[in-house]
């Protein structure tokens, strides 16, 4: 097996932007474009499977079974504004090789159906949390607008990593723009406001309305667990365990 | 060299079922595949090599010497029901591609011979063991089978690792239906008794009839190390190692 | 993506010495030869790009994005000296497969322009520091040259780890003759001192006049580094951690 | 660059056998067949390279450089016995694809050469050290033989690790038998001993005569130096690190 896309429908789209939300720091990007497949009823029509995933499968509420995958969904624009292919999934690839292999796989699906912008979606940590959107683009126009649109620039210097970061840098060799929107977050927990943060950003962006009320029930759950969890880690903090995020990590890092 | 099966001899099978049991979890599902194949007698005829083996040779009884590997037996059902291939050895794949690669073969193989029906076989663990066998499909028939044979529906979310899972995960494009069945243990140490549950059910499911008893002396002597171990583990608990399984996890994990 | 090199501009060069200097030990070899480049304004020619580079990538002053990759620039010889090709880049390959491909990728490319001589610059790193330039080639003359123009012949047996040694090792077998300069160094920080002790050899090497006031400066802010770090490092050495360099490695190691 | 022999001379073996000695545990195979080398004064005909070893190069007595490599010699034998093909080198795969990979190239070219018989050489750790010579085969009359010339048969279910192993498992598809010898020791140093005592073995079951008084200087200062770690271990042994032979390890599995 390799690393494919296999479709589920032809479909023809007009100036669609690709906008990438795999599951990486806090869970950012998979929150934020998951709540966009749903609130737009954006529409399944391709899946990405690769070795480079996990050697797992994931049982489904039915006691049904599946290989770790990306899932492409398409929105036709009812407006002039541009169509929207979003890509959410499962998990990103474990290994260098990897990455490249699955990102170079995912632009090149885009570039079948003429994506010349690509948006990834992701998660910004600072010790603080905070509620900015930061963005990196390959193309300075793209950049201002994303400014426009409430974000802040990027520090320099700082590493994006995974697939939100490589999308971008691959799209140079392929005749696209790209820009990146990632959410501030503490980042050791999945972090629907930071997404909501997010998605404010990229729907004024995209000139698109989305009601964000849907993600305050997901806000109000998170706030409650942060809640808890701090009264725990006072005690864990003396094994130091809790700094480097051990027991979160794996447990919200793949599946989702 | 490449991951590729070695044909011992020539076989024709009626519509058969691929029974899998590589080790696994307390090596659950190599017990029980292995307890068929002697309960059985079914027959060796074929054997899977694979560079992503563990590279070490296995010594045996008369100091013969050979690579790590997967062992195909096929068993012919004097009855109408269907014939079995089963599959055991003595290592799983060690990397993300390695498993991803050998269970494709593994697939390729079962095809060849007319395979329509795949069932896995492992341990699932739990922090206070259990009696009863997990199960998940890809196809709501064959779920339902295994119901109405003993099993009780995995829960939706969990992961399933390793061959176990992915052979069910690949089978979504290869035009069969696979069935995983996973004993409930503790996970520490080999398990034969989770290895009789799982038995019980995928009899029954196949409508075969085997007689257990031959595992009877294995439990009991299981039951003796476990009650030797919950001494010592008094003691290893203060340094925290016992918990995480360090000990015997290599130890079981590779080499039967 | 494939590890490759992407032209920007032909150039042809009368017989160009390559000179590599990747990030790696204290980063001498990429702070001397990025020092070469600033100094003779050379000019970029080349790019290296590949899948064995980490997967992030790199936000630049201005929020722009790139992938991390080599880059190669050209300094045309006005005197009757060879001209040079210079190697940068902001990382080296994350797998022992991956340092050999880009190391045989970066010669082919050396080749095609003519290059009979590859001279790689790393550090030493030796406990106490020291000054001396430490030299081992693939050819006898060479290492005179070097031993005349100030080094010091390596030691035997000591390894010269990743692409500064693998460059070396492979024109072997690319009828080129190659020579490793290494500036002694602690080697727990950045150390533009040795990178200058690095640059008096390999100047004097090539009969080039280069001013090297420019890195006084930096040295200067090194030292203070180096003291403040001293007075912090009193305490770290109870864990033992500091001696191992766990803090600094990654931090330095990969962008520059 | 992949992994491949480089042929220096052609050369015409009367049914050579192949004796392979890459470091491993203790050294002792590298050191036995290097040995042998020496005494029997064979002569250097080919070189294997691989980028499955590691990325680094060794500088030699003067100065000059060169990958890690695998050395093929040969001798030939004065009396009626077979030839021999003796391999040593510096090192051996860092992975396991790595380690499949070469040991299947060293057969290829084995076959080449009209080797029917390969014997790997190796030690094996037992706690309190010992003086025999374990040996298993791929053939009931090989190990006969090697029973004969003073070596016992390996226990059963005892992994041998590596090439010393892998060579011996890949020979069953290849119409070669093949025999390992490993020479007990206690594994955390070099073991010239064991080296001695695995060479009787093997010059015997070869009707070879070599004497092994240049080995015993050698023996000598290993038990000195074995002398002088068993009063500093009482120390280390407080931190557990000896017994994992943490120290040793690296500085004497790669280069010799």
């Amino acid at each position: 097996m390799r690393t494919e896309v296999r479709k589920l429908k032809k479909v023809k789209l007009r100036s669609p932007v690709l906008v990438e939300g795999l599951p990486g720091m806090a869970l950012v990007g998979r929150l934020a474009v998951g709540y966009l497949v749903e609130a737009l009823r954006a529409e399944k029509f391709a899946e990405l499977y690769s070795p480079h995933f996990p050697y797992y499968v994931i049982v489904d509420d039915e006691g049904r079974i599946r290989l770790p995958r990306g899932e492409f969904y398409y929105w036709r624009n009812p407006d002039k504004g541009p169509d929207l292919i979003l890509l959410i999934g499962d998990s990103q690839a474990q290994t260098n090789e990897g990455q490249y292999e699955v990102a170079t796989c995912v632009l090149e699906f885009a570039r079948e159906h003429g994506v010349k912008t690509v948006i990834t979606v992701g998660g910004y940590r600072t010790d603080s949390g905070g509620s900015r959107v930061v963005c990196a683009s390959t193309n300075r126009k793209l950049l201002v607008k994303a400014v426009e649109a409430g974000a802040v620039i990027s520090p320099p210097g700082s590493p994006i990593v995974g697939i939100a970061g490589l999308l971008l840098g691959l799209t140079n060799f392929m005749d696209m723009d790209a820009l990146c929107l990632l959410g501030e977050t503490k980042g050791h927990l999945p972090d629907p406001r930071a997404a909501k943060n997010v998605l404010k950003v990229l729907s004024k962006l995209l000139g698109i309305e989305v009601d964000f009320r849907g993600l305050d029930e997901s806000i109000r759950k998170a706030d409650r667990i942060e809640e808890l969890l701090s009264e725990v880690e006072v005690g864990e903090l003396l094994t130091g365990e809790a700094r480097e995020g051990k027991r979160t990590g794996p447990r919200y890092g793949y599946i989702v």
